[in-house]
């Protein structure tokens, strides 16, 4: 229902700014080629569970997911993971070619920015700027860009152990589910100890899909993954089943979405509902 | 002066942020790297200009060389200007690696607006939404990256003239010069009139710039320039000096030069006295 109205929001939301044609067709091609929405749904979900109407948030919620989207373009590039497939469909670099796919991220990620400041509905101004540094600053150099240049330094070495695993996601998923719910709460103007609680929730269904995906990607199907099965595996990437095993990374997971759902006890409400039904929807895709 | 204050903030602010160190490395190694630190030094001359204590500014101003810095980066990158020297040293890709290059300019992206969400100093947080929102807009998809885009699109067409050139340098180069002005006066809460008034000046000293910039790579020395000399032409790059000649070109830059001075006729001060001498100062580069 959120995620729709989402993809409802992005589909228009790089109309009428007067890109170049080619530039917001290349932006467009991985803005709205499918996913769940995962990151906006959170965030409009803890603003709804903090007070606000979600729908006053789209522009900010819509945002993380362009960042999301960022992200992947940049990291299926040539000099990164090198991937030619995203969703089924060629990657943007092969859709288009390199420098657009370069600029498609530049142009996504700085976009994001305007679309949170331009956030309305009556939110205050010094809601908005918290939210907004903690979106900065979970995607930035110390968290998710972060996390990507320790994932190409750590590709291929055998030193890896569980700890820098770890770190390294929730610098580079973790950061920005967390604070996709943070950014809802603050935006609602949570007191700093729902902040806290909503920040704890957001950090283990962080952690979830990313054992999660790992487990996907040695035992999913192509069709589901929209890429080769075992990618991780052949590109030499450390992942939780290569550490752990299958079945200690799916323990793992159950263990999150558990303190993903404790962290939500104060809560009560749809929203709450929702946001505790899915911290476990993520971890039955590989049950 | 205010380019030494600035130097020193930039040197620091990327300290102890918990960035992995060889991507700090890869950021402060251009960000680093000298310049004239004008983004910045304009942000904070209208900050003066507007009634604003311009230290208190800071890093708001900073955070624009630190975009500035980033598109540096991905311009040199091999899929776009394939550049192998920046300021008479090995450009990013060159010096680390293309995958650090592409992360390093993600990252000072990013953390610019981490920057600029943090100035404090009692600017009221609309005041400092309005100006984030102007850099935004100035540096995204519509504004630089697209400029970006446009720039290697028109690359090695001979079919572009001079309001195709001027519309393509607008974005590019004249957007990011131009919020420099106005971010500052926005941060100052000035009336529209006189925001207005400031952002005809950028618009103006932001061509005259470029107009500049395109002559010195045609009669620079390799030295002045950090990189051999006629470099535009030889990549087939439409140019001022290219569609009017030398001598148009010089005319055209001093034009600007004036209009830039006329703006700010109603200001009055030191700032104010800087920001005219800084305009014929461009110019007078080339004369």
């Amino acid at each position: 229902m959120q995620a729709a109205r989402v993809e409802g929001y992005l589909a228009t939301c790089l109309a009428g700014r007067g890109i170049p044609p080619r530039l917001q067709s290349a932006m467009e091609y991985s803005l709205l080629a499918g996913g769940k929405r995962l990151r906006p749904v959170l965030c409009l979900s803890t603003a709804g569970m903090t007070g606000l109407d979600p729908m006053s948030v789209m522009p900010f919620a819509a945002a993380i997911e362009l960042i999301h989207t960022y992200s992947l373009i940049h990291d299926d590039l040539p000099a990164m993971d090198d991937d030619d497939l995203r969703r089924g469909r060629p990657s943007n670099h092969r859709q288009f070619d390199e420098a657009t796919a370069i600029l498609a991220g530049d142009g996504l990620l700085t976009d994001a920015f305007d679309l949170m400041a331009s956030v309305g509905g009556g939110i205050p101004a010094g809601h908005v700027l918290a939210a907004l540094r903690e979106v900065s600053s979970a995607a930035g150099s110390s968290g998710m860009v972060g996390g990507q240049a320790l994932d190409m330094d750590y590709t291929g070495r055998d030193d890896i152990d569980l700890a820098a695993l770890r770190t390294m996601h929730a610098m580079k998923t973790g950061a920005l589910i967390r604070c996709s719910c943070v950014a809802g709460a603050l935006l609602g103007g949570a007191p700093a100890s729902a902040v806290e609680q909503v920040a704890g929730y957001g950090a283990a269904i962080g952690a979830a899909f990313q054992i999660v995906d790992d487990i996907l990607d040695e035992t999913g199907d192509e069709a589901q993954l929209g890429k080769p099965v075992g990618s991780d595996v052949e590109q030499g990437k450390v992942t939780y089943p290569s550490l752990l095993g299958i079945e200690r990374s799916r323990a793992l997971a159950q263990e999150q979405a558990d303190i993903a759902v404790t962290c939500l006890a104060d809560f009560e409400g749809e929203d709450a509902d929702f946001l505790r039904a899915l911290a476990q929807y993520i971890v039955d895709r590989v049950s």
